[in-house]
């Protein structure tokens, strides 16, 4: 049976992964293939309710390995309901945010180490690591810029004081392409959308020929 | 100042483990102590919340990994709130299982791994792995004998069912017991109840007395 291929894309808010997820599925689809794009908790009832403890506002005193535990067994479910169904299928899965988002984010940014992140993630992923990762490259100020634009908000007093805690999300991203680059494929984002698209598409195309080319051997 | 020290108490159902519990905390209390007894998720809000989604009868979908996932970070958060500060109060903290449920249940008997179990638990717990653990020991149809006596039910399909699966507990408790010789005392929990209670209660003195020691030095 032809296994399908796993994608997931990465980068801060303001990287533009929502429109660009959108255009790919739609551009992989024109040329015959049949895509899933997904984010977690991604409608799978146990990653939802897990979500809803993670956001729920009174929970103000969750300890931060409480939250990066919660996180992965979240990945879990939406992987084994959801990616892993679709994978067996044959298709192709695009997934917005996966592990490298908790590497950057709580490893790396919120100080818990990459390392230890790491082992409790490959605790929930078990064999399914993405095939390719795509890396939406921004720095902060441009991401910044772009949600301004974008979601026509006044820039908050969090967005600024955030800043220094979105280069180091950047800097976590970029040490993890350093060293998965046979995974990770790092794409300047703060390129036009068309020129982002068609770089990630010619990736991902890629990608999938090779897979579909090692089956057949 | 003076730091606490933490006893988990370990064992299947049936091993006598919460009447000994709270002999125990008494009897030490008569002796000066000042101790808490507690049980994940031991009324923590976050932690309550995680448990609320494990015991979710709606939830038959869930993954055994998903679980663990979620038992380590209830454990955490229950550790990080109870637990710690009664340790800084210097207090001796009693808790009803611990990471060897985990390991013994999940890790062996499920088929998990204790390796990847043990990871998992070792981000959650950091460095606060207990001082000693009391595994109370008992063939698994001496404790479903007590069950049935103590309960006042019928036994039922399920608690047969499981025979096996309660000697797998049982035999990934005495491999732990045999890996970490230092932390874990095995205690005959098939004695009477004054016998378990007299042997445990001396050699959480023993450890009390050790801790004190090692403290002055």
């Amino acid at each position: 049976m032809r296994q399908g291929v796993f994608i997931t894309i990465e980068g801060p808010e303001g990287a533009g992964k929502t429109s660009i997820i959108q255009k790919l599925k739609q551009g992989l689809e024109e040329r015959g293939q049949v895509v899933m794009a997904t984010r977690e908790p991604g409608g799978i009832a146990i990653a939802e309710q897990i979500r809803e403890v993670i956001l729920n506002k009174e929970n103000i005193s969750m300890d931060g390995r409480t939250e990066a535990l919660l996180y992965a067994a979240a990945r879990r479910q939406h992987l084994v309901e959801k990616v892993s169904p679709a994978l067996k299928e044959g298709h192709i899965v695009l997934c917005d945010r996966f592990i490298d988002s908790s590497l950057a984010y709580q490893g790396y940014a919120r100080g818990l180490g990459m390392e230890a992140v790491y082992e409790i993630n490959r605790f929930a992923i078990g064999e399914l690591m993405p095939h390719l990762t795509l890396l939406f490259d921004v720095r902060p100020e441009v991401g910044l810029e772009r949600i301004k634009a974008h979601k026509e908000r006044e820039v908050n007093r969090l967005d600024l004081e955030a800043l220094s805690f979105h280069e180091k999300v950047r800097e976590g991203y970029l040490q993890l392409a350093d060293k998965f680059p046979e995974r990770i494929a790092v794409v300047n984002a703060e390129a036009s959308i068309q020129s982002v698209y068609q770089e990630s598409l010619k990736l991902i195309l890629a990608k999938v020929e090779e897979q579909s080319l090692g089956q057949q051997c």
